[in-house]
């Protein structure tokens, strides 16, 4: 099955100049031919092509079917963006595959990287719904400032490389079936500020194994951490 | 701390060209820095720069300390590569930061990629060591056929994507504290004859997590499961 994304698929049945360039100059599909659609919302579409231009395709749905999400938990990972956007781009993919309910960008007083090219993360989000077969594209915010995340309701732990030996491990503590989110800090770490503010907001300091990991690393073991918890059940 | 690698510093204490360049061109080292160097194997030395040239760092040992591993089982990947290189110098690094034993690129069937640029993996795989201050480098097999991993003496895995629903899930089966080597077939996946074989020696056949992943993608968190499985304790 391929699948494509087509966010306002029920009111316009069609694809986007993006979409519609990698079915037809790509997959070579033509007027008649099956496609999946994706709204991005829960929901895959079974579409047949009626017709098909430089910039469009025109789509008849055939059939529509609401796909569970296979987790029941809401998972958020925030991120100070790495110096290398690479690596940003490496970790939407993986973390849209791997599953997450959002993804937001923070700015932190250490940020070597200020801002992030949200289009393209949001192209790299969508390639890998398509890929993964999933029918929800998480949510993912634009660079906030550290206030933004503070009033997410659920467990929140954060990474942070002190030395303090007593800290508990993420694995340790998180519970399954729990809303979770989880901060990560920019390469030069937390400040001591930003550590006090995150402690006021209910956040955990935690470490993510004894290893010492890059920012992206941290984010994705978090993210495979919580449904590991979660699927051993 | 940044740390660089000496296979023999014990017997030849100095860096190679290439680890004496990033020392000398990017780290601007001088006669008479400290720097920290692990051979490897499990050992870290405290070493003086005693002459510096454009292909040869020389040094002085001052001090050595053995570094525990932080995990007492083996883990090992199996992995048919992808067609994409730079997928699997990425999985090399992800796994070399989170920690594996061993990692084995495997021939199959269905490969796309028979060949591997084994010597850039490696040098991904030193530096993710490095990077994140371990002192033990995993073997590193190049390509070899599936018979090679057979052998292995502990739980074997393996992902296959065919549409048993009845399949179990990796972290379901998978006890802490055991050796475990985990086997990702090619984008094309194991041939019927390949998972014969696998099932004859030995290897059971699971599904990681419900989503359709990458290879690369299913070998991470196989790896991350194993770590989390264990860490829970």
């Amino acid at each position: 099955m391929i699948q494509f994304y087509s966010p306002d698929i029920e009111k316009n049945p069609s694809l986007s100049a993006e979409e519609a360039q990698h079915c037809v100059k790509v997959l070579r599909k033509k007027e008649g031919d099956t496609i999946y659609v994706t709204d991005g919302k829960g929901k895959r579409f079974e579409c047949e092509i009626t017709s098909v231009s430089r910039s469009e395709v025109k789509l008849h749905i055939v059939s529509e079917s609401e796909i569970a999400k296979s987790w029941n938990y809401r998972l958020a990972i925030a991120v100070a963006p790495t110096k290398n956007a690479d690596r940003m781009a490496w970790l939407m993919e993986k973390c849209v595959e791997i599953g997450v309910d959002k993804i937001i960008f923070i700015k932190c007083g250490r940020s070597e990287r200020k801002v992030v090219n949200i289009e393209r993360l949001r192209r790299n989000a969508v390639s890998a719904m398509n890929q993964s077969l999933k029918t929800r594209l998480p949510e993912i915010e634009d660079i906030l400032p550290l206030e933004n995340i503070l009033t997410f309701e659920g467990l929140k732990y954060f990474g942070y490389c002190d030395n303090d030996e007593d800290k508990k491990e993420f694995v340790k503590d998180y519970k399954p079936g729990h809303d979770v989110l989880i901060a990560i800090g920019p390469e030069g770490d937390f400040t001591t500020e930003e550590v006090e503010r995150l402690k006021k907001g209910g956040f955990k300091d935690v470490t993510f194994g004894d290893e010492r990991l890059r920012t992206e690393t941290a984010a994705l073991y978090g993210v495979c951490a919580v449904h590991v918890i979660n699927d051993m059940k």
